[in-house]
């Protein structure tokens, strides 16, 4: 009995390393789009994928960026100017991969574009802040996760959302956590929908890592100036005794 | 020993039983402000604490429905004109309920307005039915309740947001599902943030009950329209037997 018990389990590690074994290929012919490569875990995946050979496709908020981006990568890079709260741009920019992509297909798409409004309480935080970020996070996803849907779909490709463990557990980071919360229903929602057509859905779900996101000194300045700019009944609720504490 | 744990359980229940009658008192006194009455949970809650004697505060999207309201409660109602994806009307609104409540501020808000698109697959949705599915359910929400909140903390109240179990587990019914995850993030970060003050915040989150929203021949008519009016190419995807079955 035990000899069948060590078979079944060296069977399965079997099956498991020749699982992991197997690597993606022919990079140079895979086309991956990448929204919010500028800093942090995007501006990595991207100059990663870029040095295996992939064609990065990079959204870029202005010529500016685009430029810049050029400096750190390969030729094969293209760019594109894109507002994710505009639906015209994102129409536009899926025609743009469309033209480049022709019948190679979108074979990637990683949403990591996001923006976070200074991390305070809710009340403290400006409408147009929250409303922002709500735009971008979430709707501005969305929207261009559907856009770009019939070209991933082609290719049985893959789509990555990077949300964040805010996006599990509601704490601080006010409206940035329902952004994120929005993005984690509607990723597991595609993979429900898509797993006919063999596109698969991930999730990135970051803790605290050290990127331009999460700089300390920037974001006590920024609740700082959060918090005198708030309106005198928010202060006199709160009190600057609590502010201080 | 025995005589002990008797004991502590029947303290226990003595306690649990004088909680339970405990009731709130001095109805007349008390304001709450509703949005979404129109149907389902919200018109029978306005109906039921109308009844007992409360200040009921009503959001009308339009005068018609404003009249209709008028014939099925008391004089005690007042309406107010309310469109939750505009910042400025949510401003006018919160002056309004200001002027009406006075020294005897907001004791209750129910935010039960929502709107849901076809329940189809996130793709078959118009890209204006899921914006303004977010826009209502998710940003008029947290801006409604920001925008109240100084009312209500002032009076020591509650908030009650109205969220459904889809808000739980991610399944069908797509952006919507969205935007009530980001509604359980909010208030869970809200109760979080005011427990300070004494206001309470609490999540309803309702199953599969007979309600406008759930009338299975409304919704599978929306979704063969939804289909109809979708694009070829996604018709093509997807196929009419896929849709059929």
């Amino acid at each position: 009995m035990w000899l069948y018990v060590a078979a079944l389990v060296g069977l399965y590690y079997l099956v498991r390393w020749y699982r992991e074994r197997q690597v993606v290929s022919h990079f140079r012919d895979k086309y991956i789009f990448i929204a919010g490569w500028d800093s942090g875990f995007g501006n990595l995946v991207a100059r990663q994928l870029d040095r295996h050979g992939l064609r990065v496709l990079a959204v870029c908020l202005m010529e500016k960026g685009a430029e810049q981006l050029r400096t750190q990568m390969s030729d094969r890079l293209e760019t594109v100017i894109l507002d994710v709260t505009k639906t015209e741009s994102i129409t536009a920019a899926t025609q743009w991969v469309k033209e480049r992509v022709g019948d190679r297909r979108l074979w990637g798409l990683v949403n990591n574009a996001g923006i976070i409004a200074p991390v305070t309480y809710c009340e403290w935080q400006k409408t147009e802040d929250s409303v922002n970020t709500l735009k971008v996070n979430l709707i501005g996803l969305i929207q261009m996760t559907v856009s770009m849907l019939p070209l991933v779909r082609r290719a049985w490709g893959r789509i990555v959302n990077v949300s964040t463990i805010l996006g599990k557990i509601a704490s601080t980071a006010g409206i940035y956590c329902c952004s994120k919360y929005g993005v984690e229903a509607f990723s597991d929602i595609l993979r429900y929908e898509l797993r006919h057509f063999g596109v698969k859905i991930s999730i990135i779900e970051p803790g605290y890592f050290k990127t331009g996101m999460t700089d300390m000194e920037k974001s006590l300045g920024k609740v700082k100036q959060a918090w005198e700019e708030d309106c005198v009944h928010i202060k006199e609720s709160y009190g600057q005794q609590f502010f201080d504490a």
